[in-house]
């Protein structure tokens, strides 16, 4: 059976390429209203499609004024393990369009590359999986139970999937959740992700006087927000990246030797990382590598601070308050809300004498460990290597992806984190673009990747 | 001579309260275009007086746009030393004008006291001056040469008077120049100005990465430029209110003696200020009193910070850049620019690695010792003590007053910086006042302060 989905997909890579191209053909751009229609276009034209394959298909308005999810499933192996796709039909706004070398709608093949607004982004990416699923029911019907959860809100941060997974948790259960949403680490590298960031971003107000202050009659005794919130602040981190939050550390879990191992292999060169952000040395932890640093090690950043005087020229005035907006990237298993009470705690220890902190919380993400050695890892490795030659490495992602956090709190199932997108493929920007090549072995490793869930579990 | 001009001037009250009136009544408000011909008619109100008394009076439009300065001499006593007198003719706007109890260019007298915008500030003060001029010319003439400098720009930090005295230095060579601009430090308890301190304002700039990151991606290896800003500001003052700039404290001289004496005699209560200001507790170098901190030591405030994400919400951005807005107070014998030259140097070794910082300038002003010694300051305290029944405290001011220094480097005068103006006068504010009886105290008191300068010339 897998040999016969194997051939299907390689006898079907035209017809796979114009159902790439009639999709990416439909400006599905979340973020603006005048395209309301043509993401409720592309969610209509995956249902039609997951239909035509076999699949029973909802196209769920979860909020009126969002765009639809699109929830498939097939139930039709009872015992087998069951396996959720996820995917998002919106992409980027194009502009600017005169930067395209062709129009952002109208797919265009150049070097084996479709260029194309979405093409990598997400559209290549959950399509793969579609494709994957098709060559499954026509070989007999695939080995473990499908779902597929395509949202159109991934580029807006909308709460409409989130909240479909929350309110249906108990339907939606699975064991796995495969997420392509990524790429691969340099041509020929594909990675399956272990963790993600977590973040705490909160806002930091430090007030004195009552009221503004000038500093020729004051200066000298007024309690000064701006230069207590800089006390504040350089106290929480040091000049060598250490943070001093009590407690702060103790939850953070070391990266599994499996990870540090793959880590050590990345071709990651620390002078080209220098070069591509404009800096002459980088920041941080000195003991840790760079890697390490991004990945797996907590940060804290000031974003912006508020207050005072920010015109021209020169006005003395000792302002009554400041704030600044701090976040701190928090990593497996640090708790976003212990980390804010300890911070709350400290911060007013830092502060210049006659100034007032308080710390609001604006935003949290829980830290996610998507784990190195369940089954479906294991199982995605050797997917990647039948299809291109390569292990994947273990990788882990700085940022949070909040999908994430809600398919583990949600369904509670193991994550399979990776991506079939090229270094240079251009998300977000103009003339993206996504290798036919990524898509079709991308095709095979899902095929692939089904047939070892379904050992896996035999197991 | 000296009691006749007494005698004048204590049967003249009526006629210097009517005179007094009068300039009230013109609505010279030099930041306000539709008063541009007021501010004239003021100065022409002062030529025509000051002409009419006796002296030699030029109307000088320095400046095109500007408003004209009122230039008088008198140097009919060869050998005798020379007294200039400065004023400004200018006022505030009076607004918000439903907060006066009488119309700010109606002059009306209550309780002592008359009402007016411009009163206190500064036509009360420096009419006071022209009166004792006009009484010592119907007494035989002053016993020292004389020189009125009025202007009408002080409340816009016009240039026309500065440009003046620069531009006829040579000329307008004095002995002491008089600036009555201030006020009693409380009712009966007149003070002469012993020092000013100067500014260094300047511009931190603080650049990390070419581009704004994400801190997801990059956050534990980008250098963010806020947090290094926090270094540098926090490194520059610390919490003991210190300043860490090296050699900064060098040059400075530590008051007199006589200046700590006076001091320690005000009627200044540090529970007082803290409730004032609204603060449980007063910032600064706990080891001098808090007089000592605003008038006699240095002090560096942060003004505002400028770059970031200043938005609603949390958008996790690492800047390329931050700004601050940093001002030193600085005091005798400080220099503005070696304290420059040692910040630019020293401030980019408290950055945080990987971030650039560098230092502008954007103005300064040098600090003034107006001296406790010569013998103008004595001949203010005999003349106060007669006037007054109340010899002067001794006191400093903590901001700069831009005037002061234009005369020294001018004219090299000796000064004598005091004022006529009493706790609770409102200046800039509504329902501005002056007490009549402060005014002719005041006109008595310069007409003894020349008479004892010139006996000071004569020792």
């Amino acid at each position: 059976m897998l040999e016969q989905a194997i051939q299907h997909a390689r006898e079907g890579r035209d017809q796979a390429e114009k159902d790439l191209f009639d999709l990416l053909a439909i400006p599905s751009v979340s973020a603006l209203p005048e395209h309301r229609a043509d993401c409720r276009r592309a969610a209509e034209w995956l249902v039609q499609r997951l239909r035509a394959i076999g699949m029973e298909v909802e196209l769920v308005d979860v909020h009126e004024a969002g765009h639809p999810v699109v929830s498939a499933q097939w139930l039709g192996r009872p015992g087998a393990p069951t396996l959720a796709i996820y995917g998002h039909y919106d992409v980027q706004p194009p502009d600017p369009l005169d930067e395209w070398a062709s129009p952002p709608f109208e797919p265009a093949v150049r070097d084996g590359f479709v260029y194309a607004r979405g093409s990598d982004d997400n559209k290549g990416q959950h399509l793969a999986g579609v494709k994957a699923a098709e060559h499954w029911f026509r070989s007999g019907g695939p080995p473990v139970n499908l779902r597929f959860l395509i949202e159109g809100e991934e580029e807006i941060s909308g709460r409409s999937l989130p909240d479909f997974l929350h309110q249906n948790a108990g339907r939606l259960q699975s064991d796995y959740v495969f997420i392509a949403d990524g790429g691969f680490t340099a041509p020929g590298l594909p990675n399956v992700l272990t963790g993600l960031r977590g973040l705490l971003y909160t806002e930091i107000e430090v007030t004195g006087a009552r009221v503004d202050l000038h500093s020729g009659i004051f200066g000298g005794v007024a309690p000064n927000p701006f230069n207590s919130l800089a006390h504040v602040i350089a106290g929480l981190k040091g000049r060598d990246g250490r943070i001093t939050i009590p407690g702060f550390y103790d939850p953070v879990v070391p990266p599994a030797d499996s990870e540090l191992e793959s880590w050590r292999s990345l071709p990651i060169n620390e002078e080209e990382q220098k070069q591509a952000m404009g800096v002459s040395e980088l920041d941080g932890e000195a003991e840790f590598s760079p890697v390490e640093r991004k990945w797996a090690r907590p940060t804290l950043d000031v974003h912006g601070v508020i207050g005072g005087f920010t015109g021209e020229g020169s006005k003395t005035v000792i302002p009554a308050r400041a704030r600044a907006k701090v976040s701190m990237r928090l990593v497996p298993d640090q708790d976003p809300e212990a980390v804010f009470a300890s911070l709350q705690r400290f911060a007013p220890t830092l502060a210049t004498r006659g100034t007032k902190v308080t710390v609001r919380k604006l935003n949290v993400a829980d830290p996610v460990r998507t784990g190195t050695d369940h089954p479906g890892v294991e199982a995605a490795a050797r997917a990647f290597e039948a299809a291109y030659g390569a292990r994947p490495v273990l990788v882990r992602e700085g940022g949070s992806i909040p999908v994430a956090i809600d398919f583990r709190n949600a369904l509670g199932a193991h994550m399979i984190v990776t991506g079939f997108g090229l270094p240079g493929d251009a998300l977000h920007s103009p003339n993206e673009r996504y290798s036919l090549d990524q898509y079709h072995r991308g095709t095979e490793m899902v095929i692939r990747l089904m047939h070892e869930l379904a050992g896996a579990r035999a197991d």
